[in-house]
């Protein structure tokens, strides 16, 4: 998508051990016109899947997600990350490595909300080695919704986790992929 | 607002420890829709603000955070609870004490993304003893915004948090004011 990648290249920031710092737009302050213009591309790419709920990931997916179940009139389910006094009941749960936060946590889902009868677009707003992915799809798994792919505003395609879930055949869509960033000269390349 | 009200009656559960679980529309699973009409009221109640930015406390309030702010054409400003590896350079900080969680913990916001030229809406989900507005109150003081008022989904009337803002000559707005609740009955009595 034309206008995420000039946004990342005007106002993205490349930092030693693989950081793209995106906060004046997308995971800080959040940009909520591009974040809509990302729903409409989604939708338009996943316009047959009769996509009935979107799955993200508690903070910093839930703007992008609720933009895009705007766009498919569907509600947004968002993972949290640790058990709070709120939720209770059966939940799926998994587990994800953090490269951001250096740590694993569980994801919980309430089974209230998620079963058989969805069809899931799980959205997220960054994809490096794809574990927080790995998690989301598990929790889909498990609850036997069909999996109608994956949303991903900035996927860092050299980390590899978006091919690897392409080649299990799972349908991943990113609206910009880094190919190469370099935090000396600043230069990111997109992949064509 | 009788829509978040009668939804409320519908879907909210009420639990001992004055507990009002609203995941299937609010906090875990999101009601876009139902969002999206409580972005256009703020709207219509701050409509002569000048709003600059919306600003809101991760995780649960970005989802009527973003809702919001598409409806005020501006960004939205999340707070964060804790200083991760991508968050660098100078910030506000504030602490705050959770209710939910059992626990005091730090909220964050860039500087580079609030300043003496903005007009801020704060917006969350849930508004109790009042502990996450005050400390996002606190940030935008600091930061020498103007602060336009506080724009909350639920406000649970009987903890006094939004009363005492308000004696403070804070404008609070929340579009449902919960008086009383019973966890036996399941009784819910709004403010008229």
């Amino acid at each position: 998508m034309q206008l995420l990648e000039q946004r990342i290249l005007k106002d993205g920031k490349v930092f030693s051990g693989n950081v793209l710092k995106v906060d004046s737009f997308l995971n800080h302050q959040l940009d909520v016109e591009l974040l809509d213009e990302m729903g409409l591309e989604l939708k338009n790419l996943f316009k047959d899947s009769d996509i009935t709920k979107i799955l993200t990931i508690e903070a910093s997916g839930i703007g992008v997600g609720c933009m895009v179940a705007k766009h498919f009139n569907c509600p947004l389910l968002f993972a949290k990350k640790s058990k709070t006094l709120n939720i209770k009941g059966d939940v799926y749960t998994s587990k994800v490595e953090s490269f951001t936060h250096q740590c694993t946590y569980d994801i919980i889902v309430s089974k209230d909300f998620l079963n058989h009868n969805d069809t899931v677009l799980i959205v997220d707003d960054f994809l490096a080695k794809g574990n927080a992915l790995i998690g989301l799809i598990d929790i889909v798994n498990q609850s036997g919704a069909n999996l109608a792919g994956c949303g991903i505003a900035i996927e860092k395609g050299y980390q590899g986790g978006g091919d690897k879930l392409r080649a299990q055949g799972i349908r991943v869509e990113s609206m910009a992929i880094v190919e190469e960033m370099d935090d000396k000269t600043g230069k990111i390349i997109f992949r064509k």
